[in-house]
C-alpha cells in the first residue's frame, strides 16, 4: 500500500504550473511506494491561491508560507518563488523539518546557498533543486554514455543556452512574470537564470570546472519598473559569456544571452571526446546526435538518434518508439526519481550540496565579468 | 459549476493508455464545463481490468462490455478494442444512448461503417473518432493556413508513414500485441492501421478523394499465430502504396509500410500549393516547415517553424515559446474540443460520419490492389 | 605520352557548358591517358557557335553536323541537342565511326534507342549516355554499399525529382530554353527530363524493374509556343508518378513534377533493406544518410555521412575532407571513367544499351498512365 | 581583345592547386578584360615544379623564386608556400614592381604585415590576400543582407572553425604536408590558419573589433618533428578560444581547435540582429539561413535559403537553381573580382591592408592568452 507523500506548494507561477503536473502525473506512468498528494498551495493573495488550488487539485490554501510550514499534514515544501525568496523559506522548512524541493538557482549567491546547505544537512532532510535537464532522456543517456568511456578523454565542452524575448526596450522589469529581469528578485540575468543550467548539466557531465573568464553585457540599460512605476536602472546581465577550465582538463565555452534574434529557448550542449562526441538542443530535446569514430572510416557521420525508444532512460514508461515526449517529461522523471531514491533512504541528485557547485560557478562568472580577470572557482 | 462527464473505458492497452491520461489532464490545462469522471474500465479478466484502474484511477471495472452500457452512471463509452469488435459495441452503444468516443479506423470496413454511423445518427448521440494527429498544433495550423487561401490552387498532396517493427520473420500474430498483424482483427495491415491516418488528415486539410490506384504486399508470407499455435498465412498488407486524384484537382500520392529499417513512426506529409508549400512530420512534431513563394526571391527558403508559441494552435495552454510538446498532447486536445463542442451542442470532427470518409478510401484502396484497376471512391 | 581524344560537340546549350566544363578539367584532376582536345563546336548559326568556341576554347565552328561527321580530326561527337535529334545525328555519327557520347534521355522512344543501339554496336564503337547521377560521389558510395551486401535484402525503393520553375501559366513553351515544354522536341515532359534520371539511378543501384502502373498530369493546358508564335496545347507531362515492382521483389515509388512549390532540383532517393537504409538528395548532393540496423540498439541513427574523405569515390582527386564538390563535378567524373575504360577496352556504364533499358521503363510509364493499367517493361 | 595576365606562381602545395584550378577556369565562367596565362611555377626542386607544371599547364618551372621576380614576363606572383616565407617574398617582389596574390595569413605577425603592407603601397602595386571564404555565394550574399539593413542593430557575433585531424598522437610535425603544425612555419596554430579565417568574415561583415580575450591550448605537447628527426616540443595551439567586442558595440565569441571529433572543416558564423539573424556553416556552403523577425509572427522560422539562383551573388555565372557547386569555386570568384577591379584601376579586397586588420586581432588574441588579460586590438 503506498504511503502518502504530502506536498505544499509556495508559490504558483510557470514552475508551480510544472510541478504541479508532474506531481500529478508521476504515479499514472512510475510505480512508486509513495501517493503525492497535493495538501495545500500557498500565494500571497487568497484568490490567486484558490484559482491555482482549482486548477490543480490542491485540497487547500494559505497565504503565508510560515503558516504551511507549521502544518503537520505536510511532508514536502516546494519552493517555487524568486530567487531571493529561497533562503528565508528554505531555512524555516528544515528547521520545521520538512524535505525541500526547491526552484534553481539555489540562491541569490554562493553564501545563502551555503547556509541553505548547512541547514538541510543539519536537519537531516531529503532536498533537491529542479535542475530538470538532467532528466531529459537524451541528456540523461549522454551521461549513461560518457560514463561508459565512449567518449575517452575529453577536449572540449560547449553550451549556449540563447533567447530573444527582451529585445524590446518597452518591455518593463520587476513584478509578476517579468521577476527575472529585477536584479533585486532574481540576482543576476542570464547567468542565474539560464547559465546556471548550462552549469548544472555540464557539472554533471564533464565534472568540476576549477577557473572562468567572463564577459557580460546589459544591452537595455534601463526600463520602466513595474514595482515602482518608474524608469530604472536595469541591473541583471543580459548576456554572458564565458570559458573555462575544467578539471579533466578539457576546455569549456558557454554562452547565454536574450539577444539572439530567432532562438526561442535553444540550449544547446556538445561535448567532444578522442573516440565520440555528443550534441544535444532542448528545441528537439528527443533528439542525441553521436558521432562515432569507431565506425569504419568511410561510414562515419553524425547519427541523428531519436531517443523514444524502450531501452533509452524513462522511455519505456512511455508510448512507444518514434513518438516523442516533451519539456513537462523532465518533471515527472524527477519527481520520480527523487520518491525512488527517498523510498531507498538515499540521497537525491542534484541536492542542495550538488546546486552550490553551480552557484560557486555563477559566483565566479559574475566576479569575472566584473573584475575583468580569471577567476578560481572557491 | 462543471457537471461531471462519467468515462467507460473498453478496452485497456496502448490506446486505452493515451486516452485515460487525456481524460484526467484535460482539466489541468483547459477550461472545461465538465469535469471528466473516470467511471469504469472493462477489460475480459478482471485482473487486467482492476490493474488498469489502480494504475489510472477508474472507479470500478467490469469484465462484460454489455454490463458497462447498462450502467446508469456513465454518460460515455470509449471503444478502444481491435477493430473487429467497433461495430457490435457502437450499436448496442448507441441503443443504450451512450455518447461514442471510437479509436480508430471505424470499422472494418465501409459497411460496418455505414451501420454504426446510422445507429448513431438514429439514437442522436454525440459520437467521436479518434484520429488524433489532427490535433498536432503544428497540423492544425497547416489547416488554418490552407483555409486562409495561403497555398493557392493546389497541386500536390503526398503522405508517408513509415515503420519498421514487423521486419523480423521471428515476430508471431495474433493476441494482446499483436492484433495489428492478425488479419481477422485488424481487417487490414498498413491501410487500416496508419494510411487510415494519414487518409484522415488529407481528407481534412485538402478535401475529398474522387479515385484510387494502389499496390499491396505482404513480404512475411506466414507468421506464428499466437491465437492458434500454429504458423499460419499472413493477411494483411505489410505495405501499400497508392496514387489518387482529388475533387479540386490535385494529385495525391499516399505510401505506408512497415519495412522501412530506420524509421519507427515516421507519418510525413507535404502539399504544394501555387503560391505556398507546406511539411510536416511525427518524429518532430512541433515543426512545421512553410515555404512562402512570396517572400521577395532572393531571401526565400524552407521555414522551420518551431509550433511553441502562445499564438499558436492549442500553445497558449501549455508552457512558453520553445518549450516543446508530444504524442500524447494530441488526445488532450481532441478531449478538449470534444467537451466544448459538446458543451456548445455542435457536432465535433471528426465524427463517425467524417471517418466513413476514411474507410471509404481505404476500401477503394484494398480493392483496387486486388483488381490492380483504378477504382473509384464510393 | 599522352593521344589526344579529339572533340567535335554539337549542341552549345547548358549542356554543353557542363560537357564542356568536364573536357577542360578532367586533365587537371585525374592522371589519363588522352589529352582531351576540343576540336569543333557545331551550332545553326556560326555566331552562336564562335561565342561559344571562344568562351570554351574550341578550335574550330561549324554550323552544319554532318559537317563535322565528315572530319577526319574528331574522335568522339558529343550530342547535346534536343531529344527528337537524339536517333538521326547517332545513327550518321556511328556509319561514321565517330566514338558518341550523347546526352539523355537516349531517344525520344525504345523504338529510336533500339536503332541507335544497334547501329553503334553494328559499328564497333565506343557509345555513353550522360546519366551523370551515378558519378556524384555520394551515390557511387551508395552503389558500393549495396553491391557489398550492406543493406541485405531490399523492400522499398523510392524517388523524387520535384522542381517548380513551370507553375506560371504565363511562361512560353518551345525554342530555345524551352524546348523542354514542347512535346515535338523533348517527347514527354517530366518523364523524359526528369524521371529518366531516377529510373537509370534505380536501375544501376536496385535492378531491373519489371512493371508499372503510372498516373501524369498537364496542369497547364495551352501555352503560347515560340515557335509558331500562338497559343498552342502543351503535350507534356507536368508531373508523373509511378508505382512498381524489381526484378528484386521489392516495391517502386517514384515521383515527379514542376508544380511542387519550394523545390528547385530536388531529386531525392531512399532504398530500405533489412540491414540498412540509405537516403540522397540532389539538393546537398555531398551528403549520404545512411542507418545501419547492426548499431548497437540504443545508439542507432541515421548518419549524415560528409561524403568528402580521400576513402569516398573520386574524393581523392579533389580537396581536404569537409570541402564539398557539387554538380559539375559529376560530369567530369563521367569523362575521366569513359576515358580509363576506353583506354582499357572495355565498354563503360551507362552505355547505349544500359540507357535503352530507362527507355524502356519510361515507354512502360507513359503508355501505363494512358492505358490506366499495369503495363509490363517489354 | 583580352591583354595577358601572366602569372608566377611560388609554392605547389595544396593551395597552388586550389588557385591555379582558379586561373584555369575563370575565364570560362566569367566575362573578363584579361586573359590568364600560367607562366611559372616555382618550387624547390625541379622535378615537383615540372610535375606540377605539366598537370596544371604552367608554361615554364623555376627552382629559384628570386628568378621567377627577375622575369619580364610575369605580371603577378601568387605566394602559395608557408607563412614564415611570406614576408620577404613579397618585398622582394614589390620591389621588382610585381602585382602580388598572397595566401592568408599575411604574415606570422603584425610587424612583418606592416612591413608587407608599406613595401606595396610604396611599390603602388595591385595586391590581394587570399581569405576565399568571403566569396562564397552565401556569405556574400550575407553581406548584402546586413549592409542593406536587414538585421538592424547588432547584439552577437560568434564564428566557430572546428576540424580533428590532429587528435592523434602518433601525427609529426614539419615538413610538407604538415608545415602547418611546427610553429617556426606557420607561426601559430589554429589561430593563424582557421581563426584567421573567421576574423576576416567578422571583420568584413560587422566591422572592427577593439579587444579581445583568449584561451588557448596544446592538448599534445611532444610531437615527432619531420625536419629534426627529432621529437621536439609542440609550439602551436591545438584550440583557441576568444571572446571580443566589436566597435558597433556587438559582443563577439570566436572558437578554433583541431581536437572536435566529429567535425571536418566545420566553419560556421552566426550574427543576431535586432530585426534578423543569419547563420551559416561551411559544410553545406551553398546554404544560407535566415530569421527574419519582421515576418508574421505565427509563421516566423529558421529560414534555409538555397543560395544557388541566378540572383544571388555570382550564381547566375553557373548552372541552374537548386545545382549547388562548391569549395574551389570561391577562388574562382575572387579572381574574377581582382582582375574586374584591377581592370578598372580599383583596389581589391581584402587588400594586404585588409588583411593587416586579421593580423593584428590574431596578435592580440595570442597575447591576450599567454597573459591572460584582456587585451586592445592595435
Amino acid at each position: 500500500m503506498a504511503k502518502p507523500f504530502r506536498i505544499g506548494m509556495i508559490g504558483y507561477g510557470f514552475m508551480g504550473k510544472a510541478h504541479s503536473n508532474a506531481y500529478r502525473r508521476v504515479g499514472n506512468f512510475f510505480d512508486l511506494d509513495f501517493d503525492v498528494q497535493l495538501k495545500a498551495i500557498c500565494a500571497r493573495t487568497a484568490e490567486n491561491a484558490q484559482e491555482f488550488a482549482d486548477t490543480w487539485g490542491y485540497e487547500s490554501v494559505e497565504t503565508d508560507w510560515r503558516k504551511l510550514l507549521e502544518r503537520d499534514d505536510i511532508d514536502a515544501v516546494d519552493i517555487c518563488v524568486p530567487n531571493n525568496l529561497h533562503k528565508e523559506i528554505a531555512l524555516a522548512a528544515a528547521d520545521a523539518g520538512k524535505i525541500i524541493l526547491c526552484e534553481k538557482p539555489l540562491a541569490m549567491n554562493t553564501a545563502e546557498g551555503e547556509e541553505m546547505c548547512q541547514a538541510v544537512e543539519r536537519a537531516g532532510i531529503a532536498n533537491m533543486v529542479w535542475y530538470n535537464y538532467r532528466r531529459v532522456p537524451a541528456v540523461t543517456f549522454a551521461k549513461k554514455l560518457i560514463d561508459a568511456g565512449k567518449l575517452g578523454k575529453i577536449f572540449h565542452y560547449r553550451a549556449n543556452f540563447l533567447q530573444d524575448w527582451t529585445i524590446s526596450e518597452e518591455l518593463p522589469q520587476g513584478g509578476n512574470a517579468l521577476w527575472r529581469l529585477d536584479v533585486a528578485a532574481a540576482g543576476s540575468g542570464v547567468t542565474g537564470d539560464l547559465l546556471a543550467h548550462c552549469i548544472d548539466t555540464a557539472l554533471w557531465l564533464n565534472g568540476g570546472i576549477t577557473d572562468v573568464n567572463a564577459m557580460t553585457e546589459t544591452f537595455v540599460k534601463e526600463r520602466m519598473h513595474n514595482l515602482t512605476g518608474k524608469v530604472e536602472p536595469v541591473g541583471i546581465d543580459d548576456a554572458c559569456t564565458f570559458m573555462c577550465h575544467f578539471k579533466n582538463a578539457s576546455l569549456g565555452l558557454f554562452e547565454s544571452t536574450r539577444y539572439a534574434r530567432g532562438h526561442k529557448a535553444l540550449y544547446t550542449l556538445e561535448i567532444n571526446g578522442e573516440h565520440a562526441s555528443l550534441k544535444w538542443d532542448l528545441h528537439d530535446l528527443h533528439r542525441l546526435d553521436l558521432f562515432d569514430h569507431q565506425d569504419d572510416g568511410t561510414v562515419r557521420g553524425w547519427r541523428s538518434i531519436h531517443v523514444t525508444d524502450g531501452e533509452h532512460p524513462y522511455m519505456d514508461r512511455w508510448w512507444v518508439p518514434g513518438l516523442q515526449i516533451g519539456y513537462e517529461h523532465t518533471f515527472v522523471h524527477q519527481v520520480a526519481d527523487f520518491l525512488q531514491d527517498y523510498a531507498a533512504g538515499n540521497p537525491t541528485t542534484p541536492s542542495f550540496r550538488d546546486a552550490l557547485e553551480t552557484q560557486k560557478v555563477c559566483d565566479a562568472v559574475l566576479s569575472s565579468a566584473q573584475s575583468r580577470q580569471w577567476t578560481d572557482v572557491q
